[in-house]
């Protein structure tokens, strides 16, 4: 069979499987999800031992320490990725819900009910333990799941993937059913072109990874794509801010965990503010281990640091590394066109004392998520109370910010009627 | 200047327009609204001569009557724009509202707020009177607009164009706010494409046309395009329907109005009622010049009336017209698998007495709207009580099935703090 015929095959089952999950009760649907977190725990020797193959090619074909962490797993990660399992279990049901109600002059209920999207297409580089949390959103938002793993992970995704599914047969007995979580067990680059092809089935494409993949999915797909683009987050320190707590914020934003897509990039402050609060921050952050880039205001401000000058590219990148570029705006509006023009849509925060300032930030920063006074790194699904997402969308369609189990469903008209017509 | 910085310069000044509109007061946008409606009955005999300039130019080059008769208006028509306008006027203003509120442990404040999606693209076959409700639609969500109109309709469109954007600069001074409604004053082929590459500033595209002329467009853009595909609508009369009100609404959903989207175009029956019901329903549709086409059961039941047979085409035909394929069915099954494999996701209506079966079709039918008992013909923004609509969307994101004000909106995150940070 052709890797084609082979991938049609599976997103056609996905798609049968699917409309089975889509009304399963929430206890079945737990009950799945809590087997599939005592399977992973069974399987632990067997995942590890999978992983470590993964590694030892990792390692032969001479992949960044970067990308060979990602790629790891140990005891203790497998245990994180039990942990997401039982949090879904435990999470309310998305589907089914009353979302409005209304009842015409002639009678007629109009019944607005979440319902899942389908059939998810799930793209993912080298990070075997995303695996698990993605069956688990999609089983308990009711839609089928097509997962197309990187090629390193192969053997590591295999093992986890046989595993869980083992569990999920073992609580339903319905094959059709269990054929909802398709795992495309293949390495080749055609694999992820095939399945791309598959708009009669799929429903959605959630690519997860840097955004040159994701910009590559969009082009080849005619199905929607839920898109995780950059993290190019702000904080701009407006003239009244009060300095310890911005300095605080600032600090927490870049060093907490740089690699994350909601890590600080590019600080903005007013020129009114800089001279008495950016020496602070930049010896902070130097003593961090920062690389600090400045604009020419920066650096002629603050020229006993020898910062580095920033470029017209540093303000449209992504670091994901102890880089943080600065930049001295005049005013609030330099800041929000500065950030609007720049930045990625993400999370942005505004450090001020001043009420009207904020509201304006808040306004007219036209992103997911924006802050008054606090860290751009609360952007998560777990910190929003959504338990694991699925990646956080930049897109203004659909789903923006973090997408969790709500984010994974549509809704649908149910019009109940008994005769009425239209005149 | 060339038509495609002619169109980028529209595109920029909608996004910089877009930015003030987004936060108007509403008693601001509705006084807007209603200068229009004004606006629109005073410049009546101007917008009718227009008018009559592109009903020649029509019949010159042999439109069909169909055509001109979409690109005609008439003094009625032209009321019709305006209550439009004036009830847009009347609607709740979708922005601001605060779609949900929650309080982290650490005291950050999580609101998430309706806000306008930005700029939207609204390209349109040649009905003049649809421009002011997508106007109108834009303007009370808090939206730019760029329109482009069927080139059969230009002096229609620039006549209403013309005299609804003087009432805008007129009741407000703010020439970067009236930039938010561009026209594109263009007949050139090549306009169409110069708007669909406007990626950096159009949020959503809206055509408005046939199947493909959406296809086209979805082809040619890399912007989120709403869907309105075609409108392949069902009904299946089960076992147990009431015979009368089955006749009676099968007659209201191919009838009432044939061209409509929601409109009947195929009828399901169950094997068992189908001898019982189908004389009657072939009685009353001929009777009202509906030409039938049925599949194999359904001629030999009805030999006296010389039915055509239905092809493997028919079933995926959204006729918009005076015509309706019939098919025999085993069961609800049945009926439920046809609807999913050649339906357009539209509207589908069960006909039962059954409430298990109603059940059934209500949760397993992948439709934007399902009814029970009642006729497909209600599928509509104005039926469902929000306003005019935009169209009606076939896809399963951000929205399905009418798409009124606040289905213009998305959210935003803003999170209120007092320095907290994450750890």
């Amino acid at each position: 069979m052709t890797i084609e015929t082979l991938i049609t095959q599976q997103a056609q089952q996905a798609k049968l499987g699917a409309q089975h999950l889509a009304y399963l009760p929430t206890v079945v649907k737990d009950k799945i999800l809590l087997q599939m977190a005592d399977a992973l725990r069974a399987a632990q020797t067997a995942i590890l031992a999978a992983n470590a193959q993964d590694l030892a090619k990792a390692h032969q074909a001479g992949l960044s320490a970067t990308l060979c962490d990602r790629l790891k797993l140990t005891p203790a990660r497998i245990e994180g990725m039990i942990t997401a399992l039982t949090d879904i279990a435990r999470l309310p049901d998305p589907v089914g819900k009353e979302l409005a109600c209304d009842e015409l002059a002639n009678g007629l209920m109009i019944h607005k009910i979440s319902v899942p999207l389908g059939v998810l297409g799930f793209i993912y580089e080298a990070r075997p333990n995303v695996t698990t949390d993605a069956i688990g959103l999609a089983i308990k938002s009711g839609n089928g799941i097509i997962l197309k793993g990187g090629k390193e992970a192969i053997e590591s995704n295999r093992a986890i993937v046989h595993a869980v599914l083992n569990a999920f047969k073992a609580v339903v007995d319905d094959p059709v059913l269990v054929n909802a979580v398709q795992f495309i067990d293949s390495t080749e680059r055609e694999a992820t072109h095939c399945l791309l092809a598959q708009k009669d089935y799929l429903d959605l494409i959630i690519p997860r990874g840097g955004k040159s993949l994701i910009q590559a999915i969009e082009k080849h797909t005619s199905v929607p794509v839920l898109k995780h683009l950059d993290g190019i987050c702000h904080i701009y320190i407006d003239e009244s801010a009060q300095k310890t707590m911005a300095n605080h914020i600032v600090e927490n934003a870049k060093c907490d965990r740089p690699s994350a897509c909601n890590a600080l990039e590019t600080l903005l402050v007013h020129m009114h503010i800089a001279p008495h609060i950016l020496p602070d921050i930049i010896a902070t952050l130097t003593a961090e281990g920062v690389e600090l880039r400045g604009c020419k205001r920066t650096l002629a401000l603050t020229k006993n640091f020898h910062l580095k000058a920033a470029t017209e590219a540093d303000w449209r990148t992504e670091y994901l590394d102890n880089i943080l570029s600065i930049k001295i705006v005049d005013n609030l509006e330099d800041a929000i066109a500065h950030i609007n023009t720049y930045g990625s849509h993400h999370s942005d925060s505004i450090i001020t004392k001043t009420a009207a300032h904020a509201a304006r930030f808040l306004q007219q920063v036209d992103s997911a998520v924006v802050y008054h006074n606090a860290s751009t790194r609360f952007t998560d699904g777990g910190v929003f109370g959504m338990g694991a997402e699925m990646g956080i969308s930049t897109g203004k369609l659909h789903a923006r910010g973090p997408v969790g189990l709500a984010e994974l469903t549509t809704y649908q008209y149910r019009v109940l009627g008994h005769g009425q017509t239209r005149d």
